[in-house]
Order: C-alpha cells, then sequence, then structure tokens
C-alpha cells in the first residue's frame, strides 16, 4: 500500500462513521439543502481537515466517540467556506464540476452555506465541551475575515510575504490547524502537545495553500479537471505573483499592473505571465518558501511521541510538497 | 412618555453597553467589515431583538452583564441574516436606505455575513454556558433552514397557511423565541417561565412577521422609507396572496398565476393586486389571524409574575399589532 491507501486504511472506520453522521444529519433538511451538500461533498474532496481531526486524536490513542461529530463539524464548516467562496470568486468549476452557483444559483449556495455552518456550530454545541466550542468559533470567525481581507488584496500588487502568508493562514491554514488541535484535545494530548499540534497543521495547511497557488498556474495530469489560470483572470495577488513582481524589470510591472490592477487582460496575457514566471524560475522559488513551512511543520512533531500515526503525519508532509509535480 | 420611550429609558443603559461590546469587537475588523455593519446597525433597526433578550433578563431582576454580551450575539447573528438576505432577494433598499450588497457588492455582503455569524457565535462561546449555546446554536440553524424553505416557495401558490406560519416561525420568529428563552435563562427562571417567555416571543415575531408582510402592500407614513410591493415583484407568496388566492373566483386565479407563478408582471398589476385585496378585504382578514398569535402571547404571559416589565411586553404585543396603522 502507498501513504494515501495507508491513511484510507487507517481513517476508514471512522470516516464512515462520520459519513453516517452527515448523512442523517442531511436527512432532516429540504431537498436544496441535501441535493447541494452532496453535489460538494461527493465531488472529490480530500476530507484532509477530518481526517487531521481524526488523526490527531488517534495519534493520542483516543478511542471514543468525540472526533467523529468533531470531524463532522469541521467538514461542515469546510463545505459552507467552498460554497460561499465560490459565490464570491464566481467560480463555474471546482474539482472539474459544475460549482453550485453555477448550477444552481447564488442566493441557493448563500443560503445552504449558512444551513451549514449552522449545522457545524450545532455539533460544536452537542460537543459539550466548552474549550473546543471556543477554539472552534475563533476559528470561524479567522477564517471569514480572512476572506475579507483577501478580498480587500485582489488587484493589490503591493501585498508583501507576510501579507500573504497572514491571509493564507487565516483563510485555509487555520482550520488545519484548529482540526489538528480539537483531535488532540479529544485525544487528552498535553497543553504542549496541543499547540505543537495547532501549529504542525497551521504549517501544514499554509503549504497546502502555497502549492494550490502554483497549481493554479500549472497544467498537468495530477492537476485534471481543474482549470488554471482562474487567479490570474480574477486578478487575485497569490505567492507566484508576488515573487514574481519583486524580480520583475520596468516593463514587466508595467504588465503585472495592467493585467492585475487594471484587469485589463488579453487572450495571450496568462501566456505572457508563464513565461515571466519561467524567465525568474518563480515556481522553484515557491517551492522553496513553502519548503520552509514543512520543515517547520516537522519540527512541530518533534515533541509528539514516535507511532504509526506520526509516520503518517510526517508523510502527509512529504506528499504536499510533491503535489505539484 | 408613550411607551416607546418608556421602553427606550428602560434599556437605555444595557444597549449602551451592548453597543460598547459591539464597537470594540468591531474595532479591530477589516474597514469593509467596520463599514458595512455600521451602515446597517446604524439605519434605523428597532434592535427589537436585542432588546427583547434584555427585557426578558430584566423581567426576572437578573442584574448581571451576560445579557449585554448576549444581546450583542443575537444583533450580530441578526445583521449577518440581514446582509444575506438581501443578496438573495436583490434587494437595493432596506429602511429606505441602500442595501449592502446595492452600495457594496454581493460578495462583501456574503463575506461579512459570515464574520458577524462567526462572531455572533464567538460571543455565544464565550458566555459560558453550553445550555445557551446549544439554544442559540440551534436557532441559527433554524432560521437558515426558514430562508431554504422560503426560497423553495417562491412563486408558489399551492403552499398553505401552515406551511407560511411554518416558514415565518423559522425565520424570523425564533430569534424573538430566542431571545426571550435565553434572557430568561439568564435571569434564572423556572423551566416553566423560560418556556413561556419562549412561545411568547415566537407568538409575538410570528404577528410582527405578519404585519411586515401586509405593510409590503399598504403606502403609509409610518411605512416611510420603506419601498411597497417588493413581495409581489419578487413572487414571494406571504400571507396577504395566500389569503387572496384561497378567495379568488377563477379570472383571479389566473392573474395570481401569471404575476406569481409566472413572474410575468406588467406595471398595472400591483395596482390590480390592491383591487382583489380589497375586494376580498384581505388585510383585515389577515390582521384577524396575527390578533390569535397575539392572544396566545399574552396567555404565555399569564404565568410571568406581573411587574414593570411585563407591562411593557404587554404594550408591545399591542403595538406589534397597531403598526401597520
Amino acid at each position: 500500500m502507498n501513504f494515501k491507501e495507508n491513511i484510507k486504511h487507517l481513517v476508514k472506520d471512522e470516516l464512515s462513521a462520520m459519513d453516517l453522521v452527515i448523512n442523517n444529519i442531511l436527512n432532516d433538511k429540504a431537498q436544496l439543502v441535501k441535493d447541494i451538500t452532496y453535489h460538494i461533498i461527493q465531488s472529490g474532496g480530500k476530507r484532509l481537515r477530518p481526517i487531521l481531526a481524526i488523526l490527531s486524536a488517534k495519534l493520542f490513542a483516543y478511542s471514543g466517540n468525540r472526533h467523529i461529530n468533531l470531524a463532522a463539524a469541521v467538514e461542515f464548516l469546510h463545505t459552507a467556506t467552498l460554497l460561499h467562496d465560490d459565490v464570491v470568486d464566481q467560480s463555474n468549476l471546482r474539482r472539474g464540476l459544475q460549482t453550485a452557483n453555477f448550477r444552481w444559483d447564488n442566493k441557493s449556495s448563500v443560503l445552504v452555506g449558512d444551513v451549514l455552518l449552522a449545522q457545524s456550530f450545532l455539533l460544536m454545541a452537542e460537543d459539550n465541551d466548552l474549550e473546543v466550542i471556543k477554539i472552534l468559533a475563533k476559528a470561524s470567525s479567522i477564517i471569514a475575515e480572512g476572506e475579507v481581507k483577501q478580498l480587500a488584496s485582489i488587484a493589490n500588487l503591493s501585498i508583501s510575504l507576510a501579507d500573504y502568508i497572514q491571509i493564507i493562514s487565516a483563510k485555509t491554514a487555520e482550520l488545519f490547524a484548529t482540526s489538528c488541535k480539537v483531535g488532540s484535545i479529544v485525544g487528552r494530548a498535553t497543553s504542549m502537545q496541543q499547540n505543537s499540534m495547532y501549529l504542525f497543521g497551521l504549517n501544514l495547511g499554509i503549504t497546502f495553500q502555497i502549492i494550490d497557488d502554483i497549481l493554479d498556474y500549472q497544467a498537468s495530469e495530477i492537476n485534471l479537471g481543474k482549470t488554471i489560470g482562474d487567479d490570474f483572470r480574477e486578478g487575485k495577488v497569490t505567492l507566484p505573483i508576488i515573487v514574481a513582481y519583486a524580480l520583475s524589470d520596468a516593463q514587466e510591472k508595467q504588465f503585472w499592473q495592467r493585467t492585475i490592477t487594471e484587469l485589463s487582460q488579453s487572450q495571450e496575457d496568462f501566456a505572457q505571465a508563464l513565461i515571466i514566471f519561467t524567465k525568474y524560475d518563480i515556481v522553484n522559488k515557491c517551492l522553496a518558501i513553502a519548503e520552509n513551512y514543512i520543515n517547520q511543520a516537522k519540527e512541530n512533531l518533534a515533541v509528539i511521541p514516535d507511532n504509526q500515526i506520526k509516520s503518517i503525519l510526517m508523510e502527509i508532509l512529504e506528499f504536499s510538497l510533491q503535489r505539484h509535480y
């Protein structure tokens, strides 16, 4: 078995149990809620966040049921975010399938997202642990604020690497981090271990988003079904553009200003962006930045006792960097 | 002092304290969150829900601070709902002012709504009472599902009075009910009193929405600044249409089918709808239905010991019915 099959095997029972929780909840909802939620959940998401919550509990030999319900809460929260994101980005495709806002409409995506968000909080509340509720409520607040900050950064070529890391820490890495922390709390890890798991998730999530942002400029077989160039066309300033803009000469800077700041683009401009990326070796420069975060994540795991689950988490780190090939 | 001034005077300190909580929270948020939230909160909302939470705590002689923070949570939750509602309804005006989705855009309204929703949960979590958290999380879930059910009822002339009451109970009355219940929990009311306060709020909220739906067909001085005919133009089947459709003759039924089911409307159709309403005395028939709920709400208050606050709640009931004049 390769490590992906390994993970699936390890969390198979818990993911099935989580699916049962999700199905039972959706069963009582309006048809539109069922249709849209299954459309998204079954569109091939990697379910990384619930898997991290489950693994982080198992890492500390937890054997109850709390991590199942909290994994479902995390999955609902994430799904709600995806629904609202696609409305905000006016996306037509996600993972090669029509987005809900495209297949249904914006208002359905907004309202079903709200139902899932509320359901996520209800699951958290029913877990009966004030500390866990507060951590997850705080995470949902950080995520939503990250989305707003990202909105304000669109078309803004002057955002710094630090701004970018702050935005992706909030909108993406926070839920990775919180999933890991909550799992470790459920597993009765020590306070130091809980913090390490939070930071592990944060650094993993940052890497994950950096690679995602690189992949938006890379057509490849792995990347099949995902459209590329979306960020460029929307004027989203992500890591590749930040790094490229800093290195660009006067003429290239004009190109970025026209295509990103003014969003005045012609058919050939995306190809031109890729040429500039190749000239400055942007992909490797971005990967080097991602690698820093992976190394930090490895250090975060150092305080965790060695076991089979920890080895899997180490492998997830290695894989996350290789996703772009 | 009339009773409105009376209420304002009674909850003046608590509302000021709530504003301070809200201001302190918004102070740390992105500019867009501040701009949009102040735009809505200051656009002349009656703040009925936080006032109900505060009054319901004071009804039981509560003297701490919990009701302040929970009132802020309720106000954030309600404001988030308004933001998302206006996106769903594609409204341009609310209380005579431009809606946020019109003045800014849909994506800002969606994301700022998410920030406020998350902030609402954070305030609930920080109140440190699992029972209150569960009640509010459940309410947010019911509200969101009510919005979805309303979406499914658009253009549907066959929805029954019971369907309508179910929808407005969820999307509007639930937050009235929960505000009252939470206030009474904070005030250490007995379990029976808590349930009575929940039902009082529910019946008040149902009346409130029925009157709102009547007002959408009534131009008046009180109604200044609010556009009328929005529900008709959107094909929303509310109480006036449900009652009118049941009484309509064959030709009138054809009129409703064309204008509401097919949403094929000309300039004169709204006036024609009003003529049919007058013919069948629809406003008074709707008011009679609302009166039932007011009478139930009065009965709900019967188990609460008499005091100044209870008198105010009784006056709110009387006023809610008179809003339409």
